[in-house]
């Protein structure tokens, strides 16, 4: 049995060890199985996990390093992946049932973009059904009567669970953000556009984000940086000028606008400036705009589909489309307008402060497996394409974890991961569930 | 009266004569005016001249100009104003009844940018209405019983008839390149998104464009330079490398096709390279995609104005509005993928060539003003959102202008107009209307 505390390397850790011959990509692909076939009977993270594939995978990248011939920046890292990614050679379900199901060729290209970098793929991660509001199996590791949170269900369980030190996931509304903060890990999404959703099962095209999920901001930077094809590494910077929306706070239940509060009065101690910024008039129709863009998009690709297999559609993905199915063209039009709209009048509030602190969702993890919980936190980021990532700030008084979220303008990747180092740094939260 | 040369001086030039105190921006607008009053009569260009304001600002450019304090690199030139774009002070029409008039305190973001830069608001053209087919009351001004085309059909008559050097216009299907062809000058429009619409009225916002009518290439290089913040010089290169699509050779008459055709032989024996290639397959539905989204999206523009004034709509417009408020978002939000994985598919031939060589138009200006023309051969590019230009290229069997068309990637501007002034010189295309 591999050592214990190789499952608990972050990915810039592990792969400066890797590269320095400390640690073997097999160790820590074993390391990873291990914890999986010790704690995924109760978390239920994984669809499929492709030990054999991973293992001689490991062996290859392992053989490469002691040549010194490593790949890229994240060699011999395992990878999880939501099972709406397409993975050449393994099954996309897509979390529905097999009339959506396909064995593709090809990786997705952010896939083939780890893949090339050295990453190893262990396997894929439960979604949601077509990455919607129908639950997933998944548990939270945290406590198992919990939600994890969705879409990217399996994705952000297995990081929190040290089952994977990093995991791929997608985000058209709140399904990398919620489930990361739900869990008690980072989880980041990028600029919509900047990572390539080529090879992802979509759900709403003008909405999907390819988003990663890690223990710390340093390795969602790394990740970010193969993805994007750039180089943004996550120093922390100066005490940051953070913005904070009352309008958000109201938002949260009162023991999450407490927390945040409480964490942007303990930056300021830390040198930190906090702005109360009043968010544009446009904030008021962003979730209907979104939602209704949502179901028109959703509606499109699902259409063939649905008529032939409507009965095999979970129930809330089935609402979502038969009412996708009855927008009209200008009432599309006019709702992206309105979105796009709200994207450029925010971008100038956010482009003013290095960033925007909020709380990710309202409340923590919810209890049982019915809902995923509520999006509406992370929504207005997602619909205007900004950049925005999850940190977990401590536990609640259940016992779960409880995230802030911080947002930038487009583009603006660089900054938003240098504020949300120096954040971690000040959070200092390192606790995981207890297994 | 004004010496009559001035009002044959291109932008380039003229700038230059009242840079080094030749010429007078006063002289160069009282030529222009009396253009006007000599000739519009027939034309029927324009709907507004401002007289006034004109010769007022005139004599604000003529006294900097004498204190060598120019304002920009278009200093005293006068510009005709396509009536869809707002200029402060004057009414906009869009060539539609009363219901739809209003009278803008601000100009259009294009207008504010060539105003600073030292140009001079001479008026605002006739435009068909709300720029779709609905006919304006310009005639050719190489043969008053022939249409100038649409939508910009008062610019474009402007340019030709010398009643002024420059003409905004804008393009969604193919209303800047075409009136250009059927009149005998240079028209270009550049990537979608470079030249902002604001204060334009929309006639659909994916595929608007804001575009120019000079007399010249580097004429139109020197006002897309204002026009973007850039700074794009049209010097002609080498013989380039022209790609030439049999698809769209087909698509033009006997006599255009031919024409074509011996350009492209004149300009290899100047040294070009001409290589024969085929559109990708995705253009054999980009005319029935554009259309859904025009219609869907003029449709969203006008709903609330026509639920109350449907009958003063020209019946075009009002049939495509009637024809847009049917379309599912569905069937939009698949036309707009249709119409963009064209543009992307597109692009990589495009960038591959240093331009692709085609007819503006099928046949030159048909004679009547029923009909606005077949804007066919521009629809492609103008849905790709890709940059185009029209060159006067000789003279047709019923003694109207013929044209060409060179088209680029998305961005490539420097590299289009470049190749177009390389063009121009072989062309060595110098006739005006005979008036």
């Amino acid at each position: 049995m591999a050592p214990p505390e190789l499952s608990a390397l972050g990915v810039v850790e592990a792969a400066a060890e890797i590269r320095r011959g400390a640690v073997s990509p097999v160790s820590l692909v074993e390391a990873c199985l291990e914890r999986i076939r010790a704690l995924d009977g109760g978390v239920q993270a994984w669809v499929h996990v492709d030990d054999k594939g991973a293992l001689a995978a490991a062996r290859e990248r392992a053989e490469e390093a002691k040549r010194s011939t490593v790949r890229g920046p994240v060699h011999g890292i395992p990878v999880a992946v939501k099972d709406i990614f397409h993975v050449a050679g393994l099954p996309t379900t897509a979390g529905a049932r097999p009339f959506a199901h396909s064995r593709p060729g090809e990786d997705a290209t952010s896939v083939a973009r780890l893949r090339a970098a050295g990453a190893i793929i262990l396997g894929k991660t439960h979604t949601t059904q077509f990455a919607y509001r129908d639950p997933a199996p998944t548990r939270n590791p945290w406590n198992l009567a919990h939600t994890p949170g969705g879409s990217s269900a399996g994705s952000a369980a297995a990081v929190a669970a040290r089952m994977a030190p990093l995991a791929l996931g997608s985000q058209t509304v709140g399904s990398v953000l919620r489930p990361a903060a739900y869990c008690g890990v980072v989880g980041f999404k990028p600029t919509h556009g900047l990572v390539s959703t080529a090879g992802v099962i979509p759900l709403a095209w003008s909405l999907d984000h390819v988003g990663v999920f890690t223990r710390g901001v340093a390795d969602a930077a790394l990740v970010f940086s193969v993805l994007a094809r750039r180089n943004v590494v996550a120093e922390p910077g100066g005490p940051p000028r953070l913005a904070l929306a009352p309008d958000l706070l109201r938002r949260a239940s009162p023991e999450i606008a407490a927390h945040v509060q409480a964490t942007a009065d303990a930056f300021a101690r830390a040198g930190a400036t906090i702005a109360e910024v009043k968010l544009p008039a446009s904030f008021g129709g962003i979730h209907a705009a979104g939602q209704t863009v949502l179901e028109a998009e959703a509606a499109t690709y699902h259409e063939p589909r649905f008529a032939k297999h409507a009965d095999d559609y979970g129930p809330e993905i089935r609402k979502l489309v038969e009412k996708g199915l009855t927008i009209s063209a200008s009432a599309y039009v006019g709702a992206n307008r309105a979105r796009l709209a709200f994207s450029e009048e925010v971008m100038e509030l956010l482009a003013a402060h290095d960033a925007l602190l909020s709380p990710t969702a309202p409340a923590p993890a919810p209890e049982g497996l019915a809902s995923t919980g509520d999006a509406s936190l992370c929504a207005p980021w997602s619909f205007a394409g900004v950049p925005a990532v999850s940190l977990p700030s401590g536990l609640g008084a259940s016992g779960l974890p409880l995230a802030i979220q911080l947002v930038q303008a487009a583009g603006a990747e660089a900054r938003l991961l240098s504020v949300a180092a120096w954040c971690e740094r000040q959070l200092g939260f390192s606790r995981s569930p207890g297994h």
